[in-house]
């Protein structure tokens, strides 16, 4: 067994694992996830305590984890965030350790939600994780928790903070980021969306091949570079709203832009003003992390891989 | 019952109490706690899963909490470091939460290790965590918790990030910053004393009456002001060796020196070396905390406080 997906069900897991497919594989999440050629699927919970060493009985080589609960149900149900996106990954770590002869890779999906405002316009590297969120604090505590269990010895961890994925496929969802992607995914396919800000909004993307590209070239990399730091703010395409309707203009023609609404939520502009506009991710590019060019190649890409 | 100090029969713990004698208070420790007056004391283990519920049972208003396992030991013993100095932590503040009608100040000893080399010639309050030792990151940890809790309402939390405290009462002990306090608290008393590294080694200093004096400052002040970032580095003194030798010659007389062997130890050298030189401690100033003016008056305080 050389791969384990964590959060094998989820948009990138999923992506993660057909990029893979014909490697030997265990693919696991609470909900069932894809069944693909050479891979063995488990569906377990995560906070179970016999679950870490169902996901370590084979010794995986590299470990993607990829599974949380993510912010808003982190703010809502306190106990689930924390027994989830801290105590489960620190039982998995502690599993590892406790596993002879075992020194995996472990490429965690963490958040740029580690920081908070007040934000410099583009963030450095170094920059102080102090989130707003019970997620952000739980992405926090594990990325501290890699750094020491990777300067221990005990794993070859590397924590990716992730920018916003943009263009997310399937159907629009309820998260305050969403209409990012619905004002290209809808339109593209014919679809009404709806703007909710204005169109000078800028904001962090990163396209779902480049997040698992992001992935891939981390399970792959030379981690002695990191030092004691393990956590990256991976590169991203720093964008208006303006830029992605241009692009999509662009794309599908001019019409595509009257299928958009725009009809204003102060409640989603209030809590994407408070986002960061962008990273510095000078680390993260040395060592190879590639972001998206522009948003004319994130449309290409989505329309080649939904087509 | 309104204050309780976790580690009271800790160096500054047993300080701490003294300066509040005369104030109801309960003081907890692994080993018997001191007896003052209207203190009571309680004998336990963090580590205990009844402890949250005792340490709570008279909803203490303010929460000292002093206790750690230090970090030589924390890096020598991963499991108890990371019982203690995460799992107790987290196991009170997960008590307080589930405490009906009850909101705690809780002022909790951080420390510099939260952070990691490489630093600036003097850092800013919002360098990033990156610790080199388990001890650092399990204090990370804990402030980033001590963040959420207070954010959530559950706590109104402070971390203080202590500077080495100089000069420690008591007998020499085995810590490798031992030293600073050892060549001017032995020859004061007409003891010899080894000075291991330059005359030129630059240091962050509290003395203990100033670090009594940020605990009683941060459970009397107003947090607002801290807003979603509750940890503080507060202001030390930055001084070298020879600041340090040239003070103890003035209180002293020169034949003091001549109590000073200068046998140097590459291992300590090499240890503290990789220390910081110095915080701004800029938020800390604006809030009120003072640093120690220099060695003269640290020097002057132990002799009235050994006296």
């Amino acid at each position: 067994m050389t791969n384990l997906i964590i959060g094998a069900a989820g948009m990138i897991g999923r992506k993660l694992a057909e990029s893979l497919a014909g490697q030997p594989m265990l693919l696991a999440d609470v909900v069932p996830p894809p069944t693909l050629p050479g891979a063995t699927t488990l569906t377990l919970n995560l906070t179970d305590p016999a679950t870490p060493a169902r996901l370590l009985a084979h010794k995986p080589q590299t470990i993607y984890y990829l599974a949380a609960i993510v912010s808003g149900e982190a703010e809502a149900d306190f106990d689930k965030g924390y027994a989830v996106n801290l105590d489960a990954t620190r039982a998995l770590l502690e599993e590892i350790r406790h596993t002879p002869n075992y020194h995996p890779k472990l490429i965690f999906a963490s958040s740029a939600a580690v920081m908070g405002r007040p934000f410099p316009a583009s963030i450095p590297d170094d920059f102080h994780t102090v989130p707003l969120t019970s997620y952000g604090t739980q992405k926090a505590i594990a990325e501290l928790l890699i750094n020491d269990y990777s300067r221990r010895g005990f794993i070859d961890g590397v924590s990716l903070r992730l920018p916003t994925i943009c263009i997310r496929p399937g159907l629009p969802n309820r998260a305050a980021s969403s209409f990012f992607s619905n004002i290209l995914r809808e339109p593209l396919a014919g679809q009404p969306a709806n703007l909710p800000v204005p169109e000078t909004t800028r904001h962090w993307f990163a396209s779902p091949r480049a997040a698992i590209g992001f992935f891939r070239h981390a399970a792959q990399m030379d981690t002695a570079p990191l030092g004691t730091d393990r956590a990256l703010s991976v590169p991203g395409l720093s964008a208006t709203v303006a830029d992605q309707l241009a692009a999509l203009s662009r794309a599908a023609g001019p019409a595509a832009l009257k299928l958009i609404t725009r009809n204003p939520d102060p409640t989603v502009e209030k809590i994407v003003m408070g986002w960061a506009l962008g990273y510095d991710a000078t680390r993260a590019r040395k060592l190879g992390f590639v972001a998206d060019r522009d948003f004319d190649e994130i449309i290409a890409a989505h329309l080649a891989d939904t087509r």
